[in-house]
């Protein structure tokens, strides 16, 4: 009988493939999914679908209404997600979303506490993503450290590990380590700006990382439908 | 013409007092309610009454729903408010919610981002409920140092402050700058277990404190009617 595990899962590829690594390490998984008002609701639909897959003990789905602060173009009907711009490593783009895995890992920790499990799960990825602060190990390890003060079981001993299996691959990376456990891509979604019937774009920055990374891993990706 | 702040407005004395300071040294404030699913509305209820006493620029309420979580006499109904039990202050008390300030501050984070403000206040106490592990002023500065590491603010050199003017006051201290600010504190809600009319139950630790402190600091609850 493993620990228990909170894994935040959003219903893309990077959290499918972080939480399928948490049940690999025989962690008992708790999906936690934050529905922060994401312009679609397929990511979500998705979380569903892949924690059903994953076979988690239970899942907590938590609207918490990030587009009455705004500020991204994930939550902000004001703000275009880009389409076919050069990622630029170097420049934080429109589709960070403040203080959002600061929010996630928050709300794990709490849930964490109550399940007195002291690990949690979490796909961020640096390399791809370099442009989001909160996406860096350096982020990751200053959140531990405020664990150990925030909560009660910090302050009783019982530190706070959250792990970050994709923190150092590379998109391809993480699809091939995907597909070794075994994993149904078909089952995520990672657009940002989804088509009318719920296809990908095709051209946002998820989607373009999400092909790139495909063919580097040599691999097809289940939801694009092969073009005549 | 001030900076913008966010203030985190509960409703009750503290946090009233908290965001009176903030106004006093020339702050715009924006209050920040959320709705956690506490066993009342008379907290939500003040929190509006106060926003608008204190003239704030914005007041955003939202709901993020911790019954879901649980594990706290403040959002679990499995789990009684202690009445009239002896106040250790060794002891972490079950109206402790955990995470809560971690939340509360990783939004109110999010959104001064997004106002481009540097300064949030929140009416933290370390001293009368020294069992609150997020109450703490290392706790505070560990939010900081986060902070710095988690946003594009704080990663293009503009860092948050996180005001906490009453860390080191006791109940009586607090009563007494509020008073010397001219705050009506008929206003604010305390109780964590109200009677059925709304009124205070006089029973739980927060009333007991506040009875305490109005007591030590000579001056009368406006809450409280005189009993014949």
């Amino acid at each position: 009988m493993g620990s228990n595990a909170v894994v935040l899962l959003s219903g893309g590829l990077d959290s499918y493939t972080a939480a399928a690594v948490a049940k690999r390490d025989g962690f008992n998984l708790f999906a936690l999914s934050i529905h922060y008002g994401q312009r679609h609701s397929q990511e979500l639909d998705a979380s569903r679908v892949v924690a059903t897959a994953l076979g988690v003990q239970r899942r907590l789905e938590l609207p918490l209404d990030l587009t009455r602060i705004g500020g991204s173009a994930l939550t902000s009907d004001r703000i275009d997600v880009p389409k076919d711009q050069p990622i630029d490593p170097g420049v934080i783009p429109s589709t960070y979303v403040p203080a959002r895995n600061t929010i996630f890992l928050s709300v794990a920790m709490g849930w964490a506490e109550v399940l007195g499990a002291s690990d949690i799960f979490i796909g961020v990825n640096a390399l791809d993503y370099s442009g989001y602060p909160d996406c860096r190990p350096e982020f990751i390890r200053a959140f531990e450290q405020l664990a150990r003060l925030a909560t009660k079981a910090g302050v009783e001993g019982r530190p706070l590990t959250i792990h970050t299996p994709l923190i150092a691959l590379s998109k391809a990376g993480i699809i091939r380590l995907g597909l070794s456990l075994g994993l149904d891509y078909g089952l995520t979604h990672s657009c940002y700006d989804p088509l009318p019937d719920g296809g990908p774009c095709g051209h946002c920055d998820s989607c373009r990382l999400r092909a790139a990374g495909f063919e580097e891993a040599g691999a097809t990706d289940p939801l694009i439908r092969p073009s005549r």
